[in-house]
């Protein structure tokens, strides 16, 4: 039996059918935290752009991406749920993509059953039976799966479990606002003689000269949902004290680790997988390369956060780096400023 | 008292003896998942054998290596048995090597009781008294550490719980299939006048050149098991629908993080030991440099499974990459291409 | 409310209040592995040093430093405790420094409270409210956060349960020694005329070089407690056959993957937090960048013990190795050299 030759038949045809519309991240699609009535088939649609994305000041990518934004949209669903993407990829495009799901369960995850061409469109459906939060991304194949995922292709899909997300007690608990954070490490081409970095015309022309970039395995620049600054200052994270916030982070490609600056990560799942018991108390956590993760925290004081790989050179230099802006009150039994900077006496 | 002074005398006198005979990876020796009687004495004899290898068409390293496989073989005993070792470096050999276990316990695991001279053998007995896999390499002292590490010469032992694996409710979980990949990170000197990787003709000759390409921290080619296509194709592992496998992976120096394209892991223990609950559901797992670790995984689909490294570039351009090739009945309530590529409607 | 402004007071009038004398790495103050009477306020004093050090013979760094040493002292308290910082910084010095603690619960840990310019003081209190050893390290703002700390500023915070350690079954563990190792990426630029390390007068001189190199994100030096050999012949730390040692290691900026050669993780804890279960049996552990951890072995053979970070190239070429020198007996049942190296037969 080759891959799609029917075995098993789809138990889909007496469930709900739901739609749901993808957002720009950081935001999720509108969800019920604890799954209402019995497994649904969610239906999403997604278009595939190719488009030059400027990363930071002067600095600009012939990125690939799933639905316009890097990284792709979040799916959310429940454990038990049917996912159905129907993926285009219009005929402004140049290549032939296709998505793989790490929560998915079949040979490459569906890569072998999604290529589309300019002008082609297909429809895949996944059995979503793991709770977690999960990376897809790009992988049509040879050079390209790198290239394709260096560029912008990935996304990520939340499983949530059917009842919610329990703690490291297994007592339930509940978000109050959730962000999603897409890490992606660029390899840009420099231009010794303008001392600028490379502009291409398309994906294609930059390919070449991008390939040798990424052989030396370091990023030239790394952002937090695809550009120096996209959560930071106006776009920064928002949040309450009092507030729980669960913040999914994904990073296709590069092992990174995360760190609040003044927070902790208070339930942190390894590999963002919910049926393991969260570790708690985290000064940092890691999100591997091919890894979506999951940590909750409950803000405890006002100000302004960062949130950064904590490779503190890929944060600050390279761009790694957003935060988020807490409103309440200022607790000194947490933290005093007993004496101000003076001289010293 | 100076190490091998003795103190303790070993209890292994009323101990039955057997020979475990060495196969090449990805394959391990016969073995029981749980153990049959008493601790045994477990005899292997292993060869050194330093020899140019081809780890990809064109590119040539003066590798050395245990038993003549990279990595060296996977030894298999139960916790609590005793591992004696008769390591022999044939006069064919131009260099002192020697052995560090990682699963030992007894300073420098070993290394300081181990060193051969080309022309010598040694015998070590080790106890095993932690279950997990592990790695072994070869660690001759200061700069010859690195080296002969990322020349190839490293390899893993398996300790099985005497009663076997439990999953992460402590219930008994046995393998169909057990697997074993060697990553290895290798730094091979570029020659800018030719355009080609340099060829060497000894590892002496090697060491130099070699040497300021480690420094960069950067490999050139990482493989499996010793040569990029050494597990595609022809030479891809193989299960059924239905089958449990057991992936056991070591890397002795650089970190790597495992993810099966479709697949998960289903149980996978943290660091490998077995004495810790295994995390579930991952979709990517860590591998630090100087770890073997395991990860099971039911097939539930046929098809053919790329088992890679998730740094793609890592993977794809530097050749990170193995596949499974599975066989049985696709079950399309898992995944289903509910419409093939077309014109976008 | 802004950061400071008083929401909630503190309750810390009626508690004891404590002196804590900071000692040098690899030691720690004198404490109670278990907390006697309630919560206290311990108070530290300490100093920021600006001064070119010798990271190994013949390489210089401007470093800046907390309290003279590289790593920064550990600090220990209980949790529940108060710690409250006395943070000087002489006019001697060049640069604003500041200070954020991961342990703590604020926005920026800290960093927003504590400028002080050169010759100013500053006082803060943060509350220990989560059991672990957690890093601190100065984060002056913008490229100055990566310089400072990638040029030395960085130490850690040990939080102790009141009622001390806890193993895997939830049984009291005590330590009978404890160090503190504290690994450091430096990014020190080469001069290709005179083929030696470049040296500079200040840290202001040597920032622009060295910014440079830290863009290419791979560390020329590593040192564990700040010079290459710190921790090794007459500076190796040092135990006897059955004593438990509790070893923290903290990294503020580069991923390490820890391993003691001959020894093992009996204990150890994730991300260095004691309110999560210890994994057990690790061969290797990993350290993220922006991480302390903890590890606990009780030594069971004498010898020389090599601590290294096991990317080898890392530990042997770049410096990031410290030696255990273990007195006591041989216990030829753990390891045996049956047969000396000699002719093969
Ligand atoms: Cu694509
Ligand atoms: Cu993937
Ligand atoms: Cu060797
Ligand atoms: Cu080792
Ligand atoms: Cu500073
Ligand atoms: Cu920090
Ligand atoms: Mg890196
Ligand atoms: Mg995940
Ligand atoms: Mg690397
Ligand atoms: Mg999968
Ligand atoms: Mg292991
Ligand atoms: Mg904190
Ligand atoms: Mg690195
Ligand atoms: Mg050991
Ligand atoms: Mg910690």
């Amino acid at each position: 039996t080759k891959i799609g030759e029917i075995g098993v038949e789809a138990n889909v045809k007496d469930l709900e059918r739901v739609s749901q519309k993808l957002v720009n991240p950081p935001f999720l699609p509108e969800h019920d935290q604890v799954a209402k009535g019995g497994p649904k088939v969610v239906q999403v649609v997604m278009d595939i752009e190719e488009k030059e994305i400027e990363i930071k000041p002067g600095v600009f990518v012939q990125a690939m991406t799933f639905n316009g934004t890097n990284p792709g949209p979040m799916m959310v669903v429940h454990e038990g749920d049917y996912l159905e993407l129907t993926l285009r990829n219009p005929l402004t495009n140049t290549m032939t993509h296709n998505i793989d799901f790490h929560a998915s369960t079949g040979a490459l995850g569906g890569g072998g059953l999604t290529h589309v061409a300019p002008g082609q469109q297909t429809i895949l459906r996944i059995k979503c039976d793991r709770p977690g939060v999960f990376v897809y991304h790009c992988a049509p194949g040879g050079i390209m799966i790198p290239y394709h995922v260096v560029t912008g292709m990935y996304g990520a899909l939340l499983v949530l479990p059917r009842d919610g997300l329990k703690d490291n007690n297994g007592k339930s608990v509940t978000y109050d606002k959730v962000y999603y954070i897409g890490e992606q490490g660029w390899y840009v081409p420099f231009d010794d003689k303008t001392g600028k970095y490379k502009r291409y015309s398309s994906p294609i022309a930059a390919m070449g000269d991008t390939l040798k970039i990424m052989e030396g395995l370091n990023p030239t620049h790394i952002t937090f949902n695809g550009k120096v600054g996209a959560l930071t200052g106006d776009n920064a994270m928002t949040a309450k004290v009092g507030e729980t916030v669960l913040f999914l982070h994904s990073q296709a490609n590069e092992d990174t680790r995360i760190h609040l600056i003044g927070g902790h990560g208070d339930l942190v799942w390894p590999g963002g997988s919910f049926n393991n018991t969260p570790t708690v108390d985290r000064e940092t956590w890691s999100i591997l390369g091919g890894e979506a993760g999951a940590a909750m925290y409950t803000f405890k004081q006002p100000g302004v956060y960062a949130y950064v790989n904590h490779n503190l050179i890929e944060a600050v230099m390279l761009g790694a780096l957003g935060h988020v802006s807490v409103e309440g009150e200022w607790n000194n039994d947490l933290m005093e400023q007993v004496q101000k900077a003076g001289p010293i006496v």
